[in-house]
């Protein structure tokens, strides 16, 4: 791992339970560039439990948060995609990966794609992948460092 | 649907069947582009059915193909990936689209592409999303003309 240091010592990479939905949508509702209409308003809380059952129940689909004193302070989500180019290789997704505003800087998210990537190793993925909103140029760099290619064009189409 | 015409009359869009392997792997040979090593060669055969068998294990992945006069003509993937973003909304996306090289031309990667996004609908999905290789321009134009956003960077690693 990369960017570890005393900055972020004590840092706990484990999967979400129940109890970290709130302080989890607390970041993304913090992320204004997102645009996904994000809130920790009480009306939206059970459409969020909703979605951690759901990812919860999925066999591909994992939540991480870290944790540093007892804090969330970031996290991310993963996806196996079994698939047949490759020779049948297996894509390994990272979705939705959040650092706390303040708490930026730190090599908390370099710790947190590095989980992740060993995470893909240890499931024999062919590789792994991510999406990064055009206007995150920091992010670009900060994943070219962490090893990936920028070979790809993103493109999503909002249903609702 | 956009792009049906009489060129693509009779043009079935179906879950992809185990018997249907051997001609989905014959489109990603195909691909050059793609340089994911693909190949008909028999030595290869297993680790195709293997990961044909994995999809359709899958709760959350589905394996099409496209079918004219009793030939497979096409192919994609759908993955439905539940998410904490955008009030615990779930993501649709498109992977491992091929047209056989010869049926290039007559939108039945239109009508593919087309069939997924009603899919996504029926699911609720909140979006639709995809990559593309950045060298695959021609491919960039046609996502936008079906509606998709070109707002992010794709980024992989491979791992072997």
């Amino acid at each position: 791992m990369t960017g570890e240091g005393a900055r972020t010592e004590g840092l706990l990479i484990r999967i979400a339970e129940r109890r970290d939905v709130g302080a989890i949508v607390a970041l993304f509702a913090a992320d204004a560039l997102g645009g996904h209409g994000d809130t920790t308003e009480a009306e939206a809380a059970g459409a969020y439990l909703a979605a951690f059952e759901r990812i919860s129940r999925s066999p591909n689909d994992t939540l991480y948060v870290a944790e540093l004193n007892g804090e969330i302070v970031g996290t991310f989500q993963t996806t196996l995609i079994p698939g047949m180019p490759g020779r049948g290789g297996t894509s390994f997704q990272i979705e939705a990966v959040q650092t706390r505003q303040d708490m930026r800087g730190r090599g908390i998210g370099a710790l947190m794609i590095n989980h992740a990537v060993s995470k893909a190793r240890a499931a024999n993925a062919r590789l792994v992948q991510l999406m990064s909103n055009e206007t995150r140029e920091r992010a670009h760099g900060f994943y070219e460092r962490l090893g990936f290619a920028k070979s790809h064009v993103g493109f999503k189409m909002k249903l609702k």
